[in-house]
């Protein structure tokens, strides 16, 4: 740039408005102390995947935590090695290892090495995953894994989506989808609602509140299952009502979070088929085992719906947080969810745009970790480590079973086992609960099953070894009151 | 163990059923060929941070990639470094890098290295970031970083809320809010609404679908922005129609993303003040400036709203993706969005649960990522960076206000500015666009502006320097029609 032309000039008065002579901010370089803490951070990272974590956790108290951590945000900064300090030495403390193989609370989580190590990747490359235009080499990649799972569940070929944040976003933007396809068709007729259990994930109940319409409550039958007759008559007691609502879905379950109780989901869907209403299943947790034969034989009647999600950050082995949700139809949610907006025009809707597909514009490419954890390890793998955690929970279930102080409640659907320790009141399982981990021995939480609060273990992870499962059978034998 | 013992002689046989014989899959393990492709995914990611990225970017056609990816899925697997070859080879150069300095269209991205390196730990930290008992070191540490974008917008100090996973979810987490709050307070008095200008983004268009409210439109004044007497004519017109909708909340923008345009926060406030109307600020991109005090005096008003909303990954230099939902009065959201099931029974309800605040359960503690990079760099470096882009945007404004071949349409309020190239068709301006994407020059991308088709140019990275903005404006000069 010539200084004594005209726009050189101007680059000039440019520079010295800028203080363009100040080194450039060294958030955004890459310089020597860069270099170090990026060895610092990734080393780190690569223990906490390599070396068992220590399971005992806990936080301090809260006034602890809070003080701690308003002394991170300064004018001037800690630097990367101190706030690397904090990092080991508070936060991480004070936060489940949720891929513990002895968490077995909730739903815990257990991402393979190569799905872990390649989220940085993700972050790294800055790919926006709203649009093809944008993002389409991340987006096909993505589109293979929706397709996969969408083969695996035996939906025709053109079945897609998108990767979501959570089962919310999933069942949310599915049953969006839903009402608008049944707005189109019929106009509004009052009140709208979709059918549900009384089981189903909290998120369901927290999704008809946004979307603010009903649920139509169903029965579960004894093992938690929304069947045939009981939807049947659960609608015809809603239209009885004469002021009964307009039903436009059934939100039914594959793989309840509490009991992993999977509807008869080919009976839903007759019923669905005879009054015209939207099937979709939330799988987030249980939907994940469509990856291994087994767990597919299981989950019949999963070719009928019109949209499920899947979760992989519960139990397909991904990080978090990760969800699918694929529709028979990709083209019914693109009506229902592209946005337009003037700086839009330019982009080509002729392609894939996952923002057309749900309730998001901005994306990260949260699909990738699993595509490449996928694309390394094979389908295969995919069912070995599916089929272990099955087999583990099956094992565990038939000890529970042969086991005097302990009564077995329901015969594991997947890999959820609850049972109950004869003899013990709530609060004794709850201390046990506590105490155990608070050892670090394993974190197993009480739930409540037909109204009895009973000890309930979810199996996600391959890691998690039958040989440290069953001595805790004799350990809460041993606990408190005699059986 | 005994194998002798009854529970020795059960796990014998539970072993030979489940063959633990064979080894673990190695998707859970670290074993040398892990040691491997670990230094080959990580190598890939520094490289991606540390050097310059391509800027030349384009999808094959759909069906080239699709095929490719079609072929990453298979029963045995491709290994990680056949995996990583196409992602180096196919995938990554047929994705837009976002953070390149030269990348002006839409809302670009400038994540620091900090962030970014620390979005590693967060996966392989298999951190629960929904709730305080499982997650409470990561939320803490968000905590801060919500209580410092509060007090910088001269909220009360308890003010808080949660990260969620984009924009959209955090409209619609605080619609949601204002709506539950209104119908406690109201009952049910007819179809509800919220007001908003023609020129708000489009998410909050979505919103309104997904919520199934009814949207208020609010006329613009010149500069894009909804003043409070538009504000009050435009609820004053629903009001009159008789059957006028209930309305609830006004979602303002703090910063369009068409035009950076400020809605007038004072105004607008008022009258939110007088009718008792919840005020949600969609700052998605613009209420990162609130980092610097230059920023901060641009967005006057922002200390009287209910709730509001920016996303880190857009301008304050954290990696996909990441927004940060703030309330006023936290509690109000708690009691719209708590979710409870039987397996949560044991969830601690009294500490800071992020999934009570926003249409969330299952999350990734996203706002990890830039927590680390402001502990490590400090407030200051933030404001540093941030002054440094809006004085390019501003430098460029000026360039093309005194280049005889521009129009400036808009006088930027943030780091969007709006120019006319004299002369240009709609077509020139698209086709300039697509050969300097293609050359990777820089990727501007026309837009409309008051009917009219504009250049765009989105400043949001530090790196972006004023001296290869202006010659652009040359080169527009001589290309095309005479200007």
């Amino acid at each position: 740039m010539d200084a004594t032309s005209d726009t050189g000039r101007e680059l000039v008065r440019y520079r010295t408005i800028l203080g363009y002579r100040r080194a450039m901010p060294s958030m955004h370089t890459w310089d020597e102390s860069t270099e170090l803490f990026a060895h610092s951070v990734i080393g780190y990272a690569i223990e906490r995947c390599r070396l068992p974590k220590d399971p005992r956790w806990g936080a301090p108290q809260a006034d602890v935590l809070v003080d701690t951590f308003a002394r991170t945000i300064s004018a001037g900064g800690l630097g990367a090695h101190e706030a690397m300090r904090i990092v080991r030495e508070v936060m991480i403390p004070s936060c489940r290892p949720m891929d513990d193989p002895m968490n077995l609370a909730y739903v815990p989580t257990a991402p393979t090495v190569a799905a872990t190590m390649f989220d940085l990747v993700v972050s790294a490359s800055s790919i926006f995953g709203g649009n093809w235009e944008a993002g389409a080499g991340a987006i096909a990649a993505e589109n293979q894994v929706l397709r996969w799972l969408g083969s695996l569940a035996g939906l025709p070929e053109g079945a897609g989506g998108a990767f979501v944040s959570g089962g919310s976003a999933a069942n949310l933007s599915a049953l969006v989808t839903a009402r608008h396809q049944h707005l189109e068709r019929h106009g509004r007729r009052g009140r709208l609602a979709f059918a549900a259990t009384t089981e189903v994930h909290a998120s369901v109940r927290a999704t008809a509140r946004v979307m603010d319409v009903d649920v139509v409550p169903v029965e579960v039958d004894d093992r938690d299952r929304m069947t045939g007759p009981a939807l049947r008559a659960a609608l015809d007691a809603a239209a009885r009502d004469g002021e009964g609502p307009d039903v436009f879905a059934v939100a039914a379950s594959a793989g309840t979070t509490n009991a992993g109780a999977i509807d008869r989901l080919d009976e839903v869907a007759e019923v669905c088929r005879e009054r015209g209403l939207w099937l979709h299943v939330d799988g987030a947790y249980g939907l994940a085992a469509l990856c291994s034969p087994d767990g597919r034989r299981r989950l019949a009647g999963i070719e009928h719906v019109d949209s499920f999600g899947v979760d992989p950050h519960k139990w397909l082995f991904a990080p978090y947080d990760c969800a699918a949700l694929v529709y028979r139809d990709p083209g019914l949610a693109t009506s229902a969810h592209s946005q337009h907006g003037a700086y839009l025009d330019a982009v080509d809707r002729s392609e894939w745009n996952p923002s057309d597909y749900a309730y998001h514009l901005s994306r990260r490419a949260r699909g990738l970790p699993l595509w490449f954890s996928l694309a390394t390890y094979g389908t295969d793998a995919y069912a070995e480590a599916m089929d272990r955690t099955i087999a583990t929970a099956r094992a565990f279930a038939d000890a529970v079973e042969a086991h005097p102080a302990f009564d077995l409640l329901l015969d594991p659907e997947l890999s959820i086992v609850l049972f109950r320790r004869r003899g013990w009141s709530p609060d004794d399982h709850r201390e046990w609960s506590r105490s155990r981990a608070k050892d670090g021995v394993t974190l197993i939480v009480p739930t409540t099953f037909h109204g009895e609060t009973v000890m309930r273990v979810c199996i996600v992870n391959p890691r998690t070894e039958i040989d440290r499962l069953v001595p805790l059978l004799d350990d809460m034998a041993a606990w408190g009151p005699p059986a």
